[in-house]
């Protein structure tokens, strides 16, 4: 199954890109969208789903993984994440491909183990568990633990909480 | 000049084209896009983008007007009205349509002369500010008030808070 991660902000969209299983992941990609920080609001988010509908193209992921937002960010920071996520989702969707949110302490737990792991951490293991070479960009790092939370999720049967 | 006004939502997406000045202003075309409200978050995103690239394809407006969401709205609020703004913004960008962004209070005040203006207020001074033959939706009418407050905007040299 190949895998889109993204993690999604105005300055830094991380994305990565997965294949395999949990048993066997392999990082096909992985980068971080950067709009230039002189552009508009608008020009960015043009810049993001540009990206990401070239990934998508290119790629074609089974599923795009994002961060769910449903916690604890003040309205100035949910609005301007919120419109992030919208010309992400719409990327996903112009593309035919599914999106799967899961929390900021599920992404953690799978990559490092506990919930509560810090971004050094996260970066850490995505490198021991995808055996990649330098240590990425953390934003990137982020958009990988998200899709190898996926994989993980996705090896285990619903209802059983054990791997398959 | 011709102005497509948008009030964003995730449930009733209101448009409203308005061609003219804020002497002889003329109301082009409007309406209300209603995804299905089976349809999961990133399919209403899809369909609201799709129509506003149908609408600015076919009337290739000026400027987008929208509301500005900089105000006393939750988190959780805050995020599902950006995910809507960034596809609206998405879509005036990749048509090359310029947006601008009036508070609340000036698109009321420039409607209906004061900023605490209900909704049905709103809608009457567009149906009598405009000519229309019948009362629009009250998303429409927003949406038209919104073209209109940038028209009347427009109208006035910076600085001098007067006609011109």
């Amino acid at each position: 199954m190949i895998v889109l991660g993204v993690d999604p902000s105005t300055v830094a969209t991380g994305w990565g890109i997965l294949d395999g299983d949990s048993r066997a992941a392999r990082a096909v990609d992985y980068g971080v969208i950067r709009p230039a920080s002189r552009l508009p609001l608008e020009r960015r988010l043009h810049t993001i789903h540009a990206a990401l509908a070239e990934i998508l193209g290119r790629i074609r992921p089974e599923v795009l993984a994002i961060e769910s937002a449903f916690h604890h960010r003040n309205a100035k920071t949910a609005l301007a994440l919120g419109q992030v996520r919208g010309v992400v989702l719409l990327a996903a969707t112009q593309h035919d491909v599914d999106f799967e949110e899961y929390s900021a302490m599920e992404i953690k737990r799978s990559a490092v183990g506990y919930g509560a792991a810090g971004k050094d951490q996260v970066a850490h293991m995505m490198v021991r568990i995808l055996g990649l070479r330098e240590t990425p960009p953390s934003d990137a790092a982020d958009a990988l633990a998200t899709a190898w939370c996926h994989l993980s999720r996705a090896a285990r049967p619903v209802g059983t909480g054990k791997p398959s």
